[in-house]
């Protein structure tokens, strides 16, 4: 059974190959009278389109998106959405040489040993390219928590070893990392310009928040609201962490400063990151992903071909140095796809 | 929709409370064939036994699984297995008190929002006692992995601000602590008597390990093995982080340090925690969960009561001062249950 | 992938074997705050229990379920409900001798060829024994569509080639076959006696109806109204077929005849069966179900052994003659199962 | 939930409206390997194009599929299969003066009362044009099922009254009906023309036989073969009552005659169509659909307006006279996708 459906009542499929015609997502269960346009995605897919990567100059051609199904007249019709975006410039060439090849890091070989065949040009599924489509499906999510007044919103709180002094929400905007400290942002720059010098490549670390009407959302015991951010985030090929509130912290405190504790106005700390028992308890909702570095690097590296013999390989071409931030709207994404499932579900549970 | 069943080929479905009659799982997909009795589970339901707990002697009756349907002649027969934990010595009475106010750092408010009214005696679905049906479950699938050769086991790496030096897995057993660090684990427990003594509790961190014959589980894109692992342990009460090899530390690497060089023998290093592209690699597993401190202490902590008016509440009674070792079978658990559906899902998508 | 599970916003999932220790269900969405005692399932259990048999004199135990988690204080929590029936009486040596043969029009054969191995005894989970734990269910299921006062009934209209020539529904709970025609009911009964003498069985048809609030359920296009009720009808043993509203005779009707004229009043007519285009029109839902002979008769009949060779077998024993009337509260409950989980997925899809 | 996903290992999802810009389906689950081209969806696709509908003259212009994603070098890679059919022709504005009104035996009053909205276009998503995708889909599912030998045909029984004397398969090519009769495929074509200058419509009634390595398919109790195959023929648009094997009929018969008779050489009589206790025994599998009359009629019927007056409606235009013969390959789609979901989910079951 494979796996490429997400969610129960707002379920998303995407599908597409980084080198194949295109990218897609069909999205069943999004309520009728959503207001949808293609604008509304546009804003997303902007911020994750090539070009936008770490340390690169924007080319000019963003991702487009078409809706094929599912509105009339401006509205969903609670009809399966159908979303595709085309590729451009796909070069699959430039992967010729990688065919007999496996790029540590990647998931050349791992695709290779389940299917017995892989689509080998640009990573095929396991490229980048296929969060296009959950970025398109993200932001038919955010209109439904739009409604609802729900805000979900990712920004960069470490990067190749600089971490924020602050959260400085007003910040985020003003650089091109989202990053909620301008001083650390500016630091951050140099420490790609400095990596890129010596064709290497760093991680670090995203936060989203979502706020708003979230009190009750979460499915226990195994699709806790955190259980099921959890896999949503850890679905994202770059990420190799997750953590709510406190997260890994909370391992080291004691239980006297780990709780929260509750008075008339609320709770007065938020180390449960806005979940207790797997359910939002309406305080913020606060995840953190570990974003491992971009696996291709312009060094030489030892690797294997397909009979398993050694060789090397240094990859070239325009790569991003860190997939922050990139991986911003995918973070805020998947975020949205899984706060606007647990609504409806909320909804099928309720008496 | 209610999130009670993990899994899509091997299918377990859990119920029960507290201080209910019962606890239980209907598993739904296990193969014909797989020899179980009772017995096969009496070793992981020992091991979480109430009694285990940090700081605790030990009580004389362990919990009794009982296999109602599903298996014949000592084997599974492909139908339906329900496995029942009837509840003993529940005291719901010791609970009254709590029904009208809101533990810190416990569901009881969540659970109310969410559903409108609750189980409030000992926490109800919320409460640790809903581990006991995944042990009983998580025996099962193990007794599937075996026939892979599939290993799974979890020790103690970090508690109460305490790390192991060293990951010696022989001490594993050597300790009450499953440390695989025989001197961590005894500061570990000095850690936790000093605790007691204060009326607080501890967190910890638990590392879980998979070996054998693992290559090629996992289906992308959301159901990666990572991703399916994620949800599977952030599911677990306590557990409030997930990562994967080197998790939040590849945050600070280099591509170059992070990437998993390939040699003719296998990978050098194993950062990516056995799993490329959401899909095992053949190298060891690895995760890592952060468990926060039980949060109910016997020191008084400030809450409101059901009409949101501050008061206070000191919880007595019998309290592990950690969720660490009892989690650790449930760690475990989850574990298997994870990779035995994969294994599942492979044949189905194999050609 | 077993499929032991019906629904998905309202999901149960039957276990247990004729002669092990059990039957019992496990539902997992049902809303919270909804009245249930085990006296609110007692009703349905009654109708379906041994010796209501056609032809049988009622045995004084009848079937006794306990409700082992979900409820509290006389309602539903919105956690799993798990419902036990355990089987008693049950006489597993009286299938010894049949353990290496394979009853004609029962399911020995096909269970052995997929499991390579099978609980022989009574049929196993192949039994009609399996369909309390159904009707336990469906008991469930009928408290939710009381809050939407919608009823559902089934009865009979034809049994051993003798059909109703009227549905007199006060008729219904005047003889014992649930038949809206008394008249026709005496001779149902005549012929069952003459068939009985001759040791074999009779089908029959069921209709169902629902009335109430039902318009607007059904999910296009593959979870349509129809079809999920097909599904749910046909997975019932004795059934070989399902037809809506004017079903087969639809086939031979023109255009303008079957076409349901639209009022202000509402339909003039219901060939519809109440589903237009998969969703229900607010009228009538009717269904029919073909029920085909029980397999087991008091006859000599040819068949094969474990070894496949030739041999006969007469199926002695207190056997129904016909799985009419006890089909019928099986029937109801498949459709409140259908009709309980359509309604919670409606409320997920409604803006 | 919406229910446009069909499957749960060979997992298809339908989107697409009549006058939107394309129909389409997305295939998850579909294992690697598998030979795959345009041309292998063509036949499939070319049997159900418009203009092949009873008492049409074929149009000159085919359906033509796109597949965007999941193949490489001629083969499935075990990714999503994204298949595509652009709408031509679709003349949105022959529907504006309907827009207003609810045609009688349409799903226009049950959509608006569902959603709230619809798009009227013909029908939207509720029209026969979505049937396209099943068609395309059932295309790959039929590659899959050839590996194992499993052939699916279909072919018309009746139609407007008018039953086949035979099932001489030979001749279901030798007619535009797909039926084993030729002298009857005469007599149908007569009576469609006399239907036809009455302005209205005719039903039928279609069988769909399967053939080949069957046996074990069918997973109890909920998923049994023949609910499934109930299922997937009843979301049809047009069907109306779905038998399997001796079906309606069964319920006139004795045990005697309805039971299957086995002996060393197979069974004597196929009365179960090939599913025993929801198992394929290995002998053709055999279901019947009714098929209900086309509703749009040239005769003026009586109906509402959206303000629930009285009004009356006559529907032009290029209608077909009845569902068959384009609904055969749509039957057969839906056959071959529930096998090859069957056969994909046996291996998960097997030891």
């Amino acid at each position: 059974m494979a796996g490429n459906t997400f969610g129960k009542a707002f379920r998303v499929t995407t599908w597409g190959e980084s080198h194949g015609p295109a990218v897609g997502a069909v999205i069943d269960g999004c309520p009728p009278g959503i207001p949808l346009s293609t604008d509304d995605i546009k804003r997303d897919m902007d911020r994750r389109r090539p070009g936008k990567g770490a340390g690169e100059s924007p080319r000019k051609e963003p991702d487009k998106v078409e809706i094929l199904s599912g509105t009339f007249e401006g509205k969903t019709t609670g009809t399966p959405l159908a979303l595709v975006i085309y590729n451009k410039d796909a070069e699959s060439k430039a992967y010729t040489h990688l065919q007999n090849i496996f790029r540590p890091g990647h998931g050349d070989i791992t695709y290779l040993k389940k299917y017995g065949l892989r689509d080998h040009r640009g990573g095929g599924r396991a490229s980048a390219r296929e969060t296009a489509a959950r970025v398109a499906a993200g932001a038919v999510a955010r209109q439904i928590l739009g409604l609802e007044n729900i805000i979900v919103s990712a920004y960069t709180i470490a990067l190749g070893g600089i971490e924020t002094a602050k959260r400085q929400f007003s910040e985020i905007l003003a650089n091109r990392l989202y990053c909620p400290d301008n001083e650390a942002a500016a630091r951050m720059e140099e420490r790609i310009a400095e990596v890129r010098r010596h064709g290497d490549s760093l991680g670090g670390i995203v936060e989203i928040r979502a706020t708003g009407s979230l009190v009750g959302l979460g499915e226990p015991v195994f699709d806790k609201l955190d259980a099921a951010l959890a896999q949503a985030l850890m679905s994202i090929g770059a990420v190799k962490g997750v953590e709510i509130g406190a997260g890994f912290a909370a391992a080291g405190m004691l239980g006297s400063e780990n709780n929260d504790i509750i008075t008339p106005e609320g709770f007065e700390t938020n180390n449960a990151g806005g979940i207790l028992a797997g359910i939002a308890s309406g305080d913020d909702i606060i995840a953190r992903v570990a974003v491992k570095p971009i696996p291709s690097i312009n060094k030489e590296q030892k690797t294997v071909d397909l009979e398993n013999k050694p060789t090397t390989i240094k990859i070239g071409g325009r790569h991003d140095i860190s997939a922050i931030p990139r991986i911003i709207p995918v973070c805020e994404a998947m975020v949205c796809l899984t706060l606007a499932d647990h609504l409806l579900r909320q909804r099928a549970i309720a008496i």
